[in-house]
């Protein structure tokens, strides 16, 4: 089984997990997720990295810069997911596989928070576990890759 | 740790699993499905029994059953994820906490399945995996659970 | 005055009612509407019958076996109402009077309850009023039958 | 069982009530109309006044000065049902438990009558049974204001 | 040929025809046009009557005691043309054949002018001509009523 | 006062006027309309010209022959009122003033015959009448031709 | 010429056929609909069958039956045509050619049976012709099967 | 039984048929299409005429000349189904029953070809057989006009 | 620096301010604010009336009378400021600069608040500070005037 | 390098150009126009053609007729780029590379003109130069011919 | 009375105030409006800094910074207003009171800068003032912050 | 013939250009795009700079330091073309003249990326060449300039 090499993408304001309206993103911050998901990923002999950003472009830029480099992203795309058609265009450019995850259950909140420009790309999709979404969303992604993109 | 008593229900078509338009939903028939699903609960220490029906009369009338005997349900509720008010109403007049799984991406399928009506209730959505969607739909869900409702 | 042959039909999730989301619903369980329904009946001077289901095609069977044998009928179609195009075709086509009835206010809720299929074919409509909902759905449709169908 | 003050508003073209459209609104005047109201208040014990307005602000005047001085209001706003957000906001200002009530089936008419700006407010709706409508919104209202606004 | 008794509507801000906004209604004011309406109606045999007021329920009235008064009305509701179902209930309440004009064109105007809730109901309408729309809407309009309601 | 020159245009199927739908189109035949507004116009001192098409080219080629020929146009466009930006835009080339006639109220019919294209753009609409539609029509263009364009 | 084995499935209120709104759906009863069938297959050298139910599930479970039994589908889905993706996602599964009929014009009825969830999978529709639907639906439906699927 | 006259329509782009694009439209040409209609109403002692042309004015100049002259009308109006107001005025003006075909099924392609402007006033509608499409539609409209637009 | 006259315009539902569901209109009441924004205007050598009323044609009314009177008006028309094009007429009619305020931020609550019809006439608008906002509306106000329009 | 053979059709009103709205589309008439095209396709090697007409079908016939004798069209539809899809189903009938161009900017005008129904189907669209839309249209259309349909 | 500490974010273009558009936005430059706010804070005993960026990701960092330093922001997001769900999620994440102004009337402008994603949000809202909005918006913050976020 | 100097500016993703999706956007990489453009401005008098980046801000801050420096724009703002407000506002702020070109044919493409929010502000528009939109973009912004503004 070969090694993969995975990255981690969130998005704006997710450095703010864990302080950032706990009613509805709970109190597990950010540096645990990511502490979370390195240990899942080298229990599976996978290598992880982790990237967060406010910026768009820096989000795209860092996609870009993924290409040929790792096997599957892991994306919290935060608001960026309803708005941004310049990160679905990225994640299509650089055709690597990736798992999209929210925290929260988007559909019981704001009406512009049900639709996500890249979901129609997506390997896989997984909301509303709290920060479970992300171990989830990873366990999937290695699943998905491992499958050579075939579902079993 | 208590023991979780869980109960799946397959929607509409679902058995035809493995058969049906593998090219959208793969060639994992629903029984390996329902014992992957066994195997996995019993690992965690909970039982698990799984029901299908095309019929939206009877899934409504096995979730009114599951009150007060099951402590969570894993829903594939396949077309009628999108048509069924009467189920929504029925998740919600029981109160046990759920998750809403789908194999294929319905967000890369036709309009009409980018909208859930029991989404809202859920507590938690996963999408796209192939049958990987039920296994890693149980773990949320049994997570969930231990954590008493509370994202961890 | 002759005597009248009312049906009452609940749609689904009605069977819980007075356990099922009490706030919304209140708590006077379903047996007891259809005692106090039966009572006012026979204070009319009419018969009447309790029918309930959660299948959309056992409500369609049981109202087209109404046809020439009720005179009226007192509907709760619940969920139905707002989505069942097939519920609607049986009505117009067995040509019975009826009364439409909600417990809850549907219009101080989700926009999904807003529209009723079959209202406008509906001799009366009485929404909002917990189970009195029922009692005064009932009155208004002796009246209706009583008057031949012309207001008075 | 304290004495219950009842108004009852008729909105625009309801002084029309008998003549207008007989077609769609009957044959009965608003003055045998009123009748019926105030003799089924009598016998149920309570107190019934009567008002007929074309004008929106007359009826916004009406709904304030009811303040504190009655228990319950008996509306059919005519046409203001559908355009005047000044007289739901009067209705949320003086906190006055009302019925909503119409004489014709407003469902099955013009698109622009299925909505009401005022249902959400309301303790109960009742449409269509001619006439009838007032009288069992009336039974309607003095049965909420009894139960202290709980459903029973 | 029988005299013909016509009352001429003029809705809210119409009093201030020619002073108000010159480019979009000209310059001849309201005492004017209803000069020239009286002349015409004069020459056609008829008695003419005009009204004038900014309050929708004072239309409503001044309509519904026309009612078996006047034989046809010719209406320049202004902005109450897209807003009042009140006087359109009033016009359907009274049965009298009517003509609607509008002095500016307002389909060269704002969104919300293009539509005009009376419209449906009208004998004839006139759109555009600046004070010419009334004295052909007039001309029209007598023209409707000489040919007992048909087209010749 | 200069002689004016004005041309008609009847649109698809009007030549079928009379015979075509009577309870909506009256039984006056075209060249009756013809006449009469050949009358009125030489009662006018103005020249008139009448031409229809079934056929949208055909009556652009005639709007684009009647530059700096015509001094006014009636226009009667029957169904590609609705449809025909060509049309409209045949009108804005050619800049000559034109008055919109429609036969039957629009606005009682089909949804799809509430909108025009040519509206904005014209001197004046008459709508309902009959075949008086056109005769007032007629003379409210010579009245704006007369005005030179200005209301008066 | 190979025996081909076809089904027809009626859907809800077609039981009633005949004696249902015999202004929209005419009079012939379902039994005469069914024997005219099976006469015309038998003349074609065809095995049929018939199936009625009110019942979405029953309906999808007789679709799954069908699979690898029957060659074709003549299929009226009533008012499920309008409102079952679980039905179409049935007819997609087993990857039966079918013929969707409507026995009334149903773009002459309202707008909610204007649009059809299976009519994108159907090798053809009949729509308006009567009972004559049926007839024209199964001989289209036999030419389709003998032709491999292709157009002749 | 009398001798039917018989008019088929073909719109535009239809004389291609056969050559333009044949994964949609298959490869039968339409004089061959034009062949197989004028067997089949010789075989049902009928006299059919066809008649295609790419200009909207030219259809609607035919449809008009058919009045009076064709018992029936067998319309595949291409493109302009969609689009044209004007050929379903003529449809209306003459009153001559007709049918509507299709060769293609306009439901799987592009949403603008979902909407038939003349549907509504059709006899009956076939679409999707490919060429069966003009035989099946042929043999509803003869069924139609011999009973007499009464369905059987 | 010139005297200003200036007119307060409170619409339907402001004479409750203060009692009038404090939770989101605050528990200062109208006359309180008056004497505020009296006691600001004289602070800044400017004259002010105000004027409140439940009547859209009284509102319109005022308006139309302070033409040449005032140099400025402060409004806030409640809920008139969305259904009300009347008003908006008539502020266009007398060209008085002016600027809306709303007690309550209306953007937070229903739908049908977020519309003004007025606003893109205003010189400025000022939302959700509670009573402040007059204060600062008022501010607002007599810097446009005092600066002849245009912005500083 | 082979000739290229290339056909311009300039659509409704376009033989206007130059004296049309000259504001909107410039002072080039349509002979300057076709001229410049010529020098340019004789200078590329090129055979050029052109058609005008204010006709849909003599569009369409002349686009049929273009089918295995040009290489390429340059098409500037006008009005009908808007309502066409007649013209679109003869581009895709005839299966010839295009390019479609507009001289005004058709996006900073009505809303009606900025959606195209021949635009997907297009090898390349230049939009808003003026006449030199066509120039450099031109230009691309034989880039792309030359290069056999590939972008280089 | 505490001091408070005030930041001042303009978004994007907002550093071209003054130069940029002077019919919509005037003459005053960035610099003199930030020196305008900051002598307007120190007279009421407030700290006030002033940032400005066009980069979305740069104002999220910085609202994000403001947590727990600043008491109070006053918001120009400029076109983010309308766009970007990213910063309305910061505003949230930090729980700082705001408010958002704007120096031209945009509700006088293109309908996609009449919605806000940030005013359902915001303590206050002050809209097309010119530069004045701040000032006005400055006041009124100061005033919020002052009342405890109480209206007083 | 003054030396022009121009800026071309290429949004986000293009600098994957070549390697990018290659079947939409073709193989030609950004570097010899920049090269083809270089050339051909020189062989036109012109200078010519290029720029990328995949931040909207930093497109801003270039665009904005753009001002009084270059005479025109060529611009490929990839993604942001459909989200962009504040890159409009840019352009708008700054008065150069700019065209706007895209690579792939975007109307056929998804729905998201049909509308431009720059276009209306463009001096003309460029679609669907590949590589070659730029060249024939640029062409056309000279000829622009060269112009002064004007369509020749």
């Amino acid at each position: 089984m070969s090694q993969l090499k995975l990255l981690v993408i969130h998005g704006p304001n997710l450095n703010l997990l864990g302080s950032r309206e706990p009613g509805i993103y709970g109190t597990t911050g950010l540096s645990r997720v990511d502490k979370m998901l390195e240990e899942l990923s080298v229990g599976q002999g996978c290598v992880l990295e982790c990237f967060q950003s406010n910026h768009e472009g820096a989000i795209i830029d860092r996609i870009q810069q993924a290409k040929a480099v790792f096997d599957g992203l892991l994306l919290n795309l935060g608001a960026y997911t309803h708005t941004s058609i310049a990160i679905r265009d990225a994640l299509a450019s650089v055709s690597i596989p990736f798992v999209e995850v929210h925290v929260s259950n988007v559909y019981a909140r704001e009406d512009f928070r049900h639709h996500s420009l890249v979901a129609p790309l997506a390997s896989g999709i997984v909301v509303g576990f709290g920060p479970s979404s992300y171990t989830l969303g990873l366990q999937g992604l290695i699943a998905v890759l491992r499958a050579g993109g075939e579902h079993v």
